[in-house]
């Protein structure tokens, strides 16, 4: 057994603390695994004297957190306090001391991923910044590196999937729905970051990077959250066997030249392996040409959880730090471009209020066929003078489908556009 | 960029041939992604002059497996042959020479790990042995090594899955679900050891050594194939809300000092994840203290989902080696032994053919009583002269579960014991 690893922590709060428990309680396992023991250096937090929901050691507690990343003895830092600053100047200083870091920072990497992987000198892990303890990053980085991934379908934020899970389930409105989460801890007090696309934007500029070795930033992710969603469209969905679910969704375009890197509302078929995702569990469907269709799925947030990632990757860099080694960089030599979301090919679902009228479906269907939209199914309703169309569209850019309900609005007999929504992880033509 | 790694490949069927042409195809991506090209040198086949899947150029075939593995200038070593020989012998000396060496023969892995781990000097890697293209053996080993798995519950032989999946979609019987698997190639014309659970016990075994860092040999595992099941039985677990699956089940004991390691077919609640896994396709449950619910879930088999893996793994070795350094090595630190499937904790769902009669109901709970099994519920249905009678018990050990059955069986107001089948996956008491 080797002398031990002295792990500094940055933060102690709802993941850290988790972190501080099973250094302790599973000591003697993480020691086996790595080769050496794993001891707590210390422990930078905003405050003392606070109550933590896990005794830590008053003298490891400090509030000098840039002292203790660059402290000669520490060779590991965990980072989990999150946000672009002060994380970014702490995890700098604690590379130019060439030690090894553990990220569950997702903010940071999405944003100035360029500046961290850069400064890395020893090792750099963040298994825990996207989809919590669902070992993702690791897979995507090294078991697909010998093949060819076509697309990433993520539900990557469990507070918008309790969401759309329970107004799937009871028919709540997104209000109500927000309101059970939140009362549940499943929603913050401000849900700003989750229900408007902002968390899972992060992730999925994460994991589009990785997926198609090149540098995304969480700028390139074209964004929409849920608060639109109405009971109705919940509902509409349903009954059409499809359910909605917010998606992080990575693309390479047909050509293969450049990708498409998207967070929004879609419907998708009860069949799909993702639309049986419930509450606020997450899960990642990846298309790979070789390995075909995978699917990972657990918790995706959660202290302990989370947690259980941190200690998977500081068991891998404490190894590396052993065996005098490295674990793989950022790997962007691919260099592909992000597209704008009007270059994606999708499909629209698009409910429409029209006066109930002979010629009105003619004159709808003109407006598709000018903007070269196909036309896969339309369901009419006739409700007293007015009618709801219903149509869901072939596959089509998202550049024509949005030019074509632009020109839909304009028509006099289109009493309102009701719902407009992409459909996806449906390919039959 | 590094002068050329030099593979060579041993075998050229369904997966090498895979192998071969995506070394091929993807050479520049695979080039960029290890830092180094990763060139063929050699294809040791058992025939030369064979019409193939894929075309080899004729001067890398040999018959001299040996030569081409001990060759000096041959870096990485990819065994696809499968079988205990010649494959051991050959990445033994491949590993004498100090090859890296890439497997996907889990027969191999599980029989005879130890001597094999043993010999290793470089890398040994093998996502490929355990559920094709599915990303589960690093998970395991990496994700989840700051982490303590409790159980392991996985469908990880497609050709058992596509056979039960059939029973239960079109109420089939095993005889003709097992001839339509094997006219769509998913079961080969000697199906033993699919069906029996050979394969998944072979695949239990690897698993459970990996998620509890122990040494488990497919001879430490309880197996029971799936010929015996009925057209009824599947329909009964349907009216119950359960599907039947053939699961590898890997478990820590309560007491936490012994594993259970168990291949039979057994019924699920149909709202757990693994129920939903159709056809030929694998996934694996695992259930870890602070990741809780994890789910891997993709092809399990076939050419290029296996390739996939392989390639994987070739990226992965071959960074190691540029970078002059190893992945992790095999960890059987806690030493845990294998108890006996008696001492599994488990459900039964028993099936009784009984005389309909006064006092039989007390007569039958009264041998569950005896062993100490608790009856969680019970139902009868009568049918003339006779009744049958379906009992599900709440969790006992397999020894008094098994002795049970053999109590109802002495009975003489029990006409038949109609079918015994274990319950997993269903944690309410």
């Amino acid at each position: 057994m080797s002398k031990p690893l002295k792990v500094a922590l940055l933060g102690c709060g709802v993941v850290g603390s988790q972190v501080v428990r099973l250094l302790t309680e599973q000591a003697e396992d993480l020691a086996a695994r790595v080769g050496a023991p794993l001891e707590l250096a210390g422990v930078a937090v905003r405050k003392l004297g606070r109550k933590r929901d896990v005794p830590v050691p008053e003298e490891l507690l400090t509030t000098d957190a840039h002292a203790l990343v660059t402290r000669d003895d520490v060779d590991i830092v965990v980072e989990v306090i999150g946000g672009i600053e002060p994380a970014r100047s702490l995890i700098l200083a604690a590379m130019a001391g060439g030690k090894s870091v553990v990220t569950a920072n997702k903010a940071l990497l999405a944003e100035d991923g360029e500046t961290v992987h850069a400064a890395n000198r020893a090792d750099l892990y963040f298994e825990a910044a996207v989809a919590g303890a669902i070992p993702l990053i690791r897979p995507m980085r090294e078991s697909l590196a010998g093949d060819r991934v076509h697309r990433v379908l993520g539900i990557v934020n469990g507070t918008t999937n309790y969401i759309l899970d329970k107004m799937d389930s009871t028919g709540a409105s997104f209000t109500d729905a927000l309101e059970e989460a939140q009362s549940l801890g499943y929603a913050e007090a401000d849900p700003t970051a989750d229900v408007e696309g902002f968390d899972a934007a992060a992730k999925a500029a994460i994991l589009a990077g990785i997926a198609f070795h090149s540098r995304v930033t969480a700028a390139d992710v074209y964004r929409e959250g849920i608060t639109e969603i109405s009971a109705s469209d919940v509902a509409s969905a349903k009954a059409m066997g499809y359910v909605i679910k917010l998606l992080a969704i990575c693309a390479r375009s047909d050509d293969g030249r450049s990708v498409g890197v998207r967070v929004h509302p879609a419907m998708i078929p009860r069949s799909h392996p993702l639309a049986g995702v419930r509450e606020a569990y997450n899960a990642v469907f990846v298309e790979a040409e070789s390995a075909g269709r995978l699917m990972f799925y657990g918790a995706g947030a959660g202290g302990a959880p989370t947690a259980s990632a941190v200690l998977g990757d500081l068991v891998a860099v404490g190894r590396n730090r052993l065996a005098g080694t490295r674990g793989p960089s950022e790997s962007v030599y691919a260099d592909l471009a992000v597209h704008p979301v009007g270059e994606t090919v999708t499909r629209y679902h698009v409910s429409l209020d029209v006066a109930d009228k002979p010629g009105v479906l003619a004159t709808v269907a003109d407006v598709f066929s000018r903007h070269d939209v196909s036309i896969q199914t339309v369901r009419q309703e006739g409700r007293g003078d007015d009618a709801q169309l219903v149509l869901v569209t072939h596959r089509a850019s998202d550049a024509a489908l949005s030019a074509t309900v632009e020109g839909l609005r304009e028509l006099d007999i289109v009493r309102a556009v009701a719902s407009v929504m992409r459909v996806e992880g449906d390919e039959t033509p």
